[in-house]
């Protein structure tokens, strides 16, 4: 690529998150970065889009950077759509998601606003990487992935991600273990055991708070979770054709009348 | 199944929504049945979970029918996790979503509060069906597609659905042309070209409505696109391992430092 690649950068901790500020430097040193984020945090908003309310955006400055700007009120499927079908003047060359305070592998993949960024971004033709890093905190290090970061950009730009296919990217915590390297893997097969916390309000009426605990029994060592546990950076191809091939074959023998 | 199968019926459009009592009248015919549905409309809420408010849950009485029901506050993905871990007592034999007034084919899958409870169930090891009919009104006629969403069932019940997998059925109206029959299907590739429609509020800020018109450019006669439009019934079955696994193979060559 010769001229600098237009990028579009979003997430779903919310534009000041300093995931998407880790992000964005990095995108600076590659391309001409176009921002377009929510005002506020939507994690577990999944594919959610808004379609019964109206929707809000604002140009902002954060940093005084090089990129410019957009705070949104939508969801970050909202902010892909609203970026490339109004905020800018071409379709953009790549678009990067955020990089999450949290993990985004496993069955995670299903409920995140990040990855549904990224996975609308390719639903739009626009190749797409979703970034996460395995620590929740606001206060997360992000500098020690930034290399990885870049590496994995400047790969996905050169050598074309595979049509239909945005890229999950998920970084294991790096501060007290080093980075083994990047694996590509397959999605663990892995589940939240959930335990709601009930409570009562002070007028007598019960409520749910959602807990839960991760529980992976998929023992491959070609899985995200193996690679993530391992202090390797997990990269999985991921389809937003839901299809499963697989079983047309058996539910055509069910003789419908 | 010689005892009656217990079932969890859920929607996206809310307890007291047409589409979801149609549904609730042809399980009643089936098995014991429970209903733990939206207290409201949560149509494009994807794979939302609520995970920073409480949710509330009612005991209601909607129609004097012999299911119980409880209306909650959150999503429909989060009133599949409620009903599993708090309100039955045990692992319901099938759940099924709908019947959502409107179509969940093709892309739309992603964006489907119907079939993320579906998808949900699925995840939690529970048989799921999630059922749509191509007509967004309210006062669509759902008694027409009743006795194939009772053979669905049936066949469902009997010969198993395969693991991993829920089943995506959706409905032409049939209200005009009779149905032909019901179809296993893929997934068409389409998607949504948005169009914003841009408006100014009274105190001159600008503001977007999410509007849109579907482009299918998948001519395979195998989709369930072309299934409803040639007035069959599409049933699509839909994995939640999102991992591509075709493509592994292509990032592999990339040659990661």
């Amino acid at each position: 690529m010769t001229k600098k690649p237009l990028i579009l950068v979003t997430n779903d901790d919310g534009i000041t998150a300093p995931g998407i500020r880790a992000l964005i430097d990095v995108m600076n040193e590659i391309g001409d970065v176009v921002v377009v984020a929510p005002d506020s945090p939507q994690s577990g908003m999944g594919h959610a889009i808004t379609i019964n309310s109206t929707l809000h955006c604002s140009k902002i400055d954060v940093d005084h950077g090089p990129q410019t700007e957009y705070s949104c009120s939508g969801t970050p499927a909202d902010c892909v759509k609203l970026a490339v079908n109004e905020l800018l003047g071409r379709k953009p060359d790549l678009c990067v998601s955020g990089i999450n305070h949290g993990s985004n592998s496993s069955i995670n993949v299903i409920y995140s606003g990040t990855m549904s960024a990224a996975l609308e971004a390719g639903i739009e033709g626009i190749p797409a990487i979703g970034f996460s890093l395995l620590d929740y905190r606001w206060g997360a290090d992000f500098e020690v992935v930034k290399p990885f970061v870049k590496e994995i950009t400047l790969k996905a730009l050169e050598n074309s991600i595979p049509e239909n296919v945005v890229l999950n990217v998920n970084f294991p915590q790096g501060t007290e273990t080093p980075i083994q390297g990047i694996k590509v893997c397959r999605q663990a097969k892995a589940n939240w055991v959930e335990e709601f916390d009930k409570r009562t309000n002070p007028m007598g009426r019960e409520y749910y708070w959602l807990t839960g605990k991760f529980v992976n029994e998929d023992q491959g060592e070609d899985t995200d979770e193996w690679a993530l546990e391992h202090h390797y950076i997990s990269v999985v191809p991921v389809q937003y054709d839901l299809t499963a091939h697989h079983a047309i074959q058996n539910l055509n023998t069910w003789q419908f009348e």
